[in-house]
């Protein structure tokens, strides 16, 4: 794939918030900039829990690649997936076989779910990572209610009933509180011979609380906000076993028991892309436990300066002066201004100027738990300012529409909720695949 | 499955048009309903292609069918697939193994492709009926572009780069309008290596002129459209075999050719659902070519008058006083009526009245063209009135608008329009699975 210039080849691995902020910065720099993704379109993670639970359509969360660079013209979008790099070849190699070779390369290519070492869990407890993981869970969600209508045996039809979340992150919430939501204020009247109002949403999270990442007070106030939505929160609850109709948990103290469900989902483990210890072998390079690349304060490989890791794959410290290097949560903010560094410390090595080490500006934190609920730790001048309850809702709702990629996307996405809202419907209600397997008794 | 009750059990299978006009019908009827469909919502098919060119999003064109009756106490939504109906016992059996009981039944279970005997052409030319459908061409439509963007070679470029529509009914005609537009307005500007305004649409109809069922001046008016848009019409042109490059073609007169395309849209013919043989065999009714159940002027099945059949699987005639009873086309607003005119026929039955004989109205005709361009054939008491060209697009677009369920997704595909219209682009251009099959070399 030859492109005739002499400009240096920047080629970016992934097209989340950290390669999209990256190709952005770079948007007047003189270089070639190759944008691979394996999709064609920028994903709005954080709301891609909506898309679950039928309240937004996919496409009000995701922006094609292409029509965001239009008018970039350094950039040339390429859909496809990178299998491995050749750091001494200095080259991507894609799935279908062909190379791509750069000059400077940044690698952004996010994270997965990981079952801790449990793999056999993934086909019983889909996590939520892409658009298609949001359709199978939605998909399950809707058809256990539909399945729990069928059914006449009263145990079978309270194993379809009861939905269980694992994972008390921001992800694990949002999912819960929605779900119970969707049970009590969605569906009651559209059946017959059900209450979906009876049906349990469960949230399992193996440490003492829910959201770790916030302040105690904070999580107590989700805590509690979670169980006036009527979800049952089980905190301290290690998750030993999953299959096909339910699964083992071990509390804190006492018996391990068992919960009978057939609409699990996973919010509890991230692990970072392959590329990540597939890059450490060829450049000696390290990874964390969670496979991610431990990488210079500059954001570079060490020993490879061409090379800039970013997001969730990077292991990255906060570089405040007089104070220790501190580790960089994995969240969007982070990876948007990992990718804003790394191209501004390309423009440095391309002027042969020195690079700067990354700083991590933390805004906050928020949630949102449900309708008219939500929690908000902001990071401010003058120290922590904490809010919850509606005030943290609405600032949850229009800090989301704010970042949300695309005039027209913020335009459906309020619209979407003003129904939503009013309404209580999810217009998204719609599941294709109907396979008998799921359904069956 | 019992329901206690001692009024009438009306079993309708099928939420199209057709059936859902029925089950609204039946609204203040003494009778306990069950709908049953294999999908969880009723589709507005004639907005269907604009979901396969990523012009609208799944939700916006399919509502739920539990919400749709929420309100309407006397019926009963189910999840399942029809598979067999038993005329003697009077049950519905399901896919799932259970058995409805009916004393009414209306089957309205519609019509899914035809291939002419060549199902294996399926696979290389999917038709365009569900949205599985929809997404699977929006799928191929822009995976072609992808892959002739990273393709070397001139011819296999020329084949990723010709897209063909096979049938020149209403939904071929905006399908190829639609994908002309693609290329030529949408997509220019992002791509770097190939010039999606090259892009070649062709439309294949077998029959000598386009939109058959319109007059004369205005099959000729939207070939001429077509072709104002960049499609090339070729009439009398007879498909004569499909395989994953292409298509090859026999002309009216001279030698038979080959097309090499790698996205091929089947729009040319249908044929009615597989019960229509089924039920057939089990009452001794006839099915015509198409595989429709020939039925009595009540729409009732000969010997079977608690059996009524209705739209895209029965072969109705209008009766219309004083004349020949003609044949119904197979078009939503003849669907919508028969279902008004089944249920007012079971109301009289359960009244022990006389039934009446179906008389189809027919207000006219209408296709898109693309933006701004549009044919309609009104028919008025005064007679037929034409139009097309811009009038016609607008009329087109309300007309549709109205006709959609919901005043929340009217509301949404107007917008959706209107930023479409005023920038072109085309928002939901979301693919999911992206196989390596597809854009492979």
């Amino acid at each position: 794939m030859p492109l005739a210039s002499l400009r240096p080849r920047v080629v970016v691995i992934g097209c989340g918030f950290g390669g999209l902020e990256a190709v952005r910065a770079l948007h007047d720099a003189p270089v070639d900039i190759v944008l691979l993704d394996r999709t064609n379109h920028h994903l709005f993670q954080p709301l891609l829990y909506q898309v679950a639970t039928a309240g937004l359509s996919a496409p009000a969360i995701a922006a094609p690649v292409r029509h965001l660079f239009r008018r970039q013209g350094n950039v040339t979008t390429l859909l496809g997936e990178a299998t491995r790099i050749d750091p001494a070849a200095r080259q991507v190699h894609l799935k279908d076989g062909a190379a791509l070779p750069y000059d400077h390369l940044v690698v952004a290519a996010g994270a997965t779910h990981s079952y801790f070492g449990h793999d056999e869990w993934a086909a019983h407890a889909p996590g939520l990572k892409t658009l298609d993981d949001a359709f199978e869970i939605r998909r399950r969600v809707l058809l256990a209610f539909e399945a729990a209508e069928k059914e006449d045996d009263p145990a079978r039809r309270a194993g379809w009933l009861t939905f269980v979340v694992i994972g008390g992150g921001p992800t694990g919430v949002e999912m819960a509180g929605t779900m119970a939501e969707i049970a009590r204020h969605t569906l009651p009247g559209e059946f017959r011979r059900i209450d979906p109002a009876a049906a349990k949403v469960l949230l399992v999270e193996g440490s003492p609380r829910v959201l770790q990442a916030m302040p105690e007070d904070l999580s107590a106030r989700a805590a509690a906000l979670l169980e006036k939505l009527g979800v049952e929160v089980r905190t301290g609850a290690r998750v030993t076993g999953i299959d096909a109709r339910g699964l083992e948990v071990q509390p804190a103290q006492g018996e391990p028991y068992r919960i009978e469900s057939r609409c699990i989902v996973w919010a509890a483990g991230v692990a970072a892309s392959p590329l990540g210890h597939q890059l450490a072998e060829g450049t000696g390079a390290t990874v964390d436990r969670a496979g991610r690349l431990v990488v210079e304060p500059d954001l570079s490989l060490p020993g490879h300066p061409e090379i800039s890791v970013i997001g969730d794959l990077a292991a990255a410290r906060s570089h405040v002066p007089g104070r220790e290097p501190a580790p960089v949560p994995g969240v969007s903010p982070a990876a948007k201004q990992m990718g804003r560094c790394a191209a501004a410390n390309l423009l440095q090595r391309l002027a042969s100027r020195p690079t700067r080490p990354f700083r991590y500006r933390d805004y906050g934190n928020l949630a949102t738990i449900g309708r008219n609920a939500g929690v908000v730790d902001l990071t401010t001048p003058l120290g922590h300012l904490h809010f919850s309850g509606y005030p943290a809702w609405l600032f949850w709702l229009f800090a989301h529409v704010y970042f949300l990629i695309g005039f027209r996307n913020r335009v459906v996405v309020l619209f979407d909720w003003a129904t939503a809202y009013w309404s209580h419907n999810r217009y998204a209600r719609v599941v294709t695949a109907i396979e008998p397997a799921t359904v069956d008794r």
